[in-house]
């Protein structure tokens, strides 16, 4: 009798502390996230999923990481101009170049997508991809960001990183499906989120395999996209590297809209959640209500229409960053 | 004495009873295999690869199962055209349609590149990845091969199987990269070969995401080429959806030449192999002597040359299928 009691206090005090998700406050999202988990993995539940067919995908830039002021791709891709343009100067008078050497933010600010798509081929192209981990790697050791002043791979959203914990301890492989360049994100990915290179699906451009001097096989990055990883080309893109339907997509854009859709069309227990960024004091806020950015009045009407579960970033998470004080 | 020799027997027969290879013949192929296993995975080993770095791929047609007389998706295709005609009559007195339907085999064996891509377009697009996935599931089981009158999917080898089981047993991912439909080897790869679909490399076709009439999110197959995943196509398919280099490859074909290339240029192990076709009793005989085929004079040189394992199946294998007696 004692032993039993002893037994359940033991037993609870042990289930109590280990709150997987911690940085999170009571309330329906989290509630959603830990009974979809329950649902699809217990044993005897109606909804159980098969452990091999479990996937759960993840945008990143605004769901997992801060995506504000700029995506940090595209800051890499602008560091990168001086070193491209040393290798070939005669980019030095030729624009967008000329304005990015500058340093005239401004100027930048009013980039167009074809000046933007320039800056993108000549700095994640023409290199091997060995050559690019590199270059990624580095930057990546000291660049910071001008608000937090802290390394960008710190600045991962500590309440998704124990979703991505879940997910994995209960059996779900976690892929990210980013409208980023699935080979800038695979430099990190491993090492921040422990999301493996093979299980990352992002826009990719396409690759060369030729020889070098010395008659060693190379793949070289050329500039041509395979996969445009953003809206319909989430689903596809899903489907070209994973071949299943996710049982669990996070998104926070109109750019996930639709691989939440293909996510929900699937049968049995599908979980759909959006990242709201309603923090200004901690993070930002672009959205609802903003007229720019990612969210949008419409995103949050179809959120509503379509049951998707909002997070509120503000009211759900206790703290946003590792670094927070909390 | 007596004890020394009965622990002797015992232990030949249980090390007999867990030869991970039991289908092979000892010599250099299989010594080559075993040792690479080994050497990347033991503890200590000056060459121990980390385990999330551990990616073995293989090619499918003529490396784990028979590609003769005709690649199984080629005979598939064929069969589907009578399916396709009845949903579009028209067809039925167009070429290549019309040779298919005539049932002139040797016509069909005339069909130029142009027409086989007609007719693959024809029977591999136009459906929902749900759709294809389930005629190609019941195309599987009933359609049989002509000279063995098995199941196709039950003409894999049996050593090459095993060559599998014994990479994921330590520790290694295995994946196929095949010149094949991705689609079409996903359906089969996890039942058949334990390849789960989001391990299966292959030459892809583009889908288009959309909504049925009831606005149920769906992905189109549509006839667009995205990757041609032979030659070439191998490792900038394997960049494309695994992000890492292999440290083994299997092949059997020039189509394969430039994945072992692409792996051999690694450093630390690199284990290299190439199946010969040599074994026209059991199986095919169609290299490197021969004139036609996927193996050649020429594959053979570049093999020695590179210090690349060739496999006999007549030497190598004391079985080549499951059904084999022996």
């Amino acid at each position: 009798m004692l032993a039993a009691f002893l037994f359940l206090l033991v037993f609870s005090q042990a289930y109590a502390q280990t709150d997987p998700l911690p940085s999170w406050n009571d309330g329906p999202a989290k509630k959603a996230i830990v009974e979809f988990v329950k649902t699809t993995t217990e044993k005897g539940s109606p909804k159980f999923v098969a452990p091999e067919a479990r996937i759960a995908t993840f945008d990143q830039d605004g769901t997992t990481w801060v995506e504000q002021p700029m995506y940090t791709q595209v800051v890499y891709c602008l560091e990168r101009v001086p070193a491209v343009v040393e290798k070939k100067p005669d980019l030095k008078n030729v624009e967008p170049f000329k304005t990015v050497l500058s340093g005239n933010r401004a100027a930048m600010a009013k980039f167009t997508v074809p000046d933007l798509m320039m800056i993108l081929a000549a700095t994640l192209s023409g290199m091997t991809v060995d050559e690019f981990n590199a270059e990624v790697k580095k930057w990546l050791a000291s660049a910071k960001h001008p608000r937090f002043k802290q390394l960008y791979t710190e600045l991962t959203y500590q309440p998704m990183l124990e979703v991505m914990k879940l997910f994995r301890a209960s059996g779900y492989k976690t892929y990210f499906v980013t409208g980023g360049g699935q080979d800038f994100v695979r430099v990190y990915s491993e090492q921040v989120y422990g999301i493996p290179p093979e299980q990352v699906v992002g826009s990719a451009g396409a690759t060369h395999f030729g020889y070098d001097k010395t008659g060693k096989a190379i793949l070289t990055k050329v500039p041509k996209l395979l996969l445009n990883d953003d809206s319909a080309g989430k689903p596809e893109g899903i489907h070209l590297v994973i071949g299943r339907r996710p049982y669990a997509a996070f998104g926070n854009s109109i750019g996930d809209e639709q691989m939440l859709e293909y996510t929900q069309a699937g049968d049995g227990a599908r979980l759909m959640m959006l990242v709201h960024h309603d923090d200004d004091k901690r993070e930002y806020a672009y959205g609802a209500k903003s007229k720019v950015g990612t969210f949008s009045d419409a995103l949050m009407a179809e959120a509503k229409k379509k049951s998707w579960n909002v997070i509120s970033m503000k009211n759900d998470w206790k703290r946003i960053f590792a670094f927070d004080n909390k």
